[in-house]
């Protein structure tokens, strides 16, 4: 592997600090490189400020003279409430600019790259490419689709069921996977349930287990009322109760700046969003249980016409996840 | 780990080979060491003889003296249609025997062990008795249940759907799936299905793409007639249509000599398998694709009162198989 790989995966793994945390910001990594050492390093904070540029060059200082910095995404070209990245790269400066993707938020889309090279610094475009849109996809999503990507999960038996006949669902998987949803809320901004999950099970929503988070927002898809939820305070994040249909839904959180939306169900939603190809990944957690056909469907009916039109995924990881099968998926272009 | 750890290793791999291909024998491997060398190898050849420990010595010849023996049963001690093994490895000389398992036939039963101590010979016993117990399952639930293991298939959707509710299901997994099929049909004794895919399916339940093979024997569950499935050929093993209950066609298998059934469904034999627990082993295939509530369900209703009435199965490998997921489960004891 080539010095300039490793070094923007570095900048990836520390962009992956920021997801769930930094909306409507992109989750961002730096690192500053002067002759092979690591001077600097930095991702985006909480909230989206200070940017990762700006916490990697003041990790180095005057060390950033000369260097190279590896960022995720391109810097940003537009003075907002602080100055743009791109300038700040300038004036510290760094020699060379290597960069996975352009920043499609019309106010950058190129003028981050340009104002470098305007500089007389040398810019590398590309790096890692694929992996940067896959972790930084859910600011992607919002810019250039209007919405939040979407993660659906579903914990089921063996065959596929959410609970008995008779409506028992605790538990199903176990301990490890349930702290891994926990895990999971963490990453995303927002955590979405359909109106009969809410109403059933009034859920808390939460992360859990992780000490002092910020909270994803809580999002509960319904027409009509909803029993009480938790109240937002430190330890539960806003509730927001937006109309159907799904997808207009999507659009309004895409509106309020949510770029990572992670859906637990209920069946009805989750089918909902699959037949409209709303789902962009697709999360399972299975047990070795069965249930039987009189259990409860983990997805509500689909009315396919066809095998060709059920919405397929590739297969993006797998492995054990304390007793259960972890199975992650990605939504084929 | 020390070398007789890792020459019972050895010696199950070989015992490996032998699945599907030797009832009513067990399958065992044999591995001959002198002085840190392996002299010979031998595993249970295809209708169960000659048995490992013979192809091994017949392999070492006049090296079988002062060697040791590592198989992973114990030597038989009865004359069948050829001498004991346990009498060949005296003859042959051998200075000390190391086992996995005592053999349960009542036949053996220890007598194997203790000719060979009454000759002299040093023997350990138990050595790798958890992954020998694992691989010889089936023979030792013939001899001590007095019916074949079970292992039971489902290839479903993401959501355990086997059919679209148009009963649509080719294909639902992939290539690398279908052949894992093949394979595992190889691996057993017979393939069993119920009369319902056997009426609707008309299934050849033959091992294709590995060759010229022992054809694994066809069993369906039907209390009443079938249609006309592809004859006993080269290409088909012998067709056995027993009637139900299905732990009583079980136990008739076992008279038979079955060790290892493989069960690839419908719905309602793996419900009622599960049911009354005789599903030893639960294989996987899950495909990323969603087919919704109203597609086929893998399993027909089962009837569970409680969650803590359902089988539970143990996580023993999940891996990618080709775009799908493969997950292998082992009943909880």
């Amino acid at each position: 592997m080539t010095p300039d790989l490793r070094h923007m995966d570095h900048a990836l793994r520390l962009a992956r600090r920021g997801l769930g945390n930094v909306w409507p910001n992109p989750a961002v990594g730096c690192v500053l490189v002067a002759v092979d050492r690591i001077v600097g390093r930095g991702w985006t904070q909480p909230g989206g400020r200070p940017h990762a540029e700006r916490m990697a060059l003041d990790m180095a200082g005057p060390a950033a003279r000369g260097a190279t910095a590896y960022v995720t995404l391109e810097p940003c070209a537009h003075h907002g409430r602080t100055p743009p990245c791109a300038e700040g790269l300038i004036h510290a400066g760094v020699a060379r600019v290597a960069t996975a993707l352009t920043d499609p938020d019309p106010r950058v889309a190129g003028r981050g790259h340009a104002m470098l090279r305007a500089a007389g610094i040398e810019v590398t475009e590309g790096l890692r490419a694929q992996a940067a849109a896959a972790l930084q996809g859910g600011f992607l999503s919002r810019v250039t689709r209007g919405r939040p990507m979407v993660t659906l999960k579903l914990a089921t038996s063996f065959d596929g069921r959410i609970a008995t006949a008779t409506g028992e669902s605790r538990w199903i998987t176990g301990e490890a996977a349930r702290r891994h949803v926990h895990l999971l809320r963490l990453m995303h901004d927002a955590v979405m349930v359909g109106a009969g999950t809410a109403r059933a099970d009034r859920p808390a929503l939460n992360v859990r287990g992780f000490g002092p988070v910020r909270q994803p927002v809580r999002v509960v898809l319904a027409n009509g009322a909803i029993p009480p939820l938790p109240h937002e305070d430190a330890d539960h994040g806003p509730l927001w109760v937006l109309p159907g249909p799904p997808a207009e839904a999507l659009a309004e959180l895409g509106r309020r700046g949510i770029t990572r939306v992670f859906c637990e169900g209920g069946g009805q939603l989750a089918a909902a969003l699959l037949a409209e190809g709303l789902v962009d990944e697709l999360v399972g957690h299975t047990a070795g249980v069965v249930l039987g056909g009189d259990g409860r469907a983990a997805v509500a009916p689909m009315e396919l016409a066809a095998l060709a039109d059920a919405p397929r995924f590739r297969l993006a990881e797998t492995r054990a996840l304390g007793g259960d099968v972890l199975h992650r998926w990605v939504r084929k272009a």
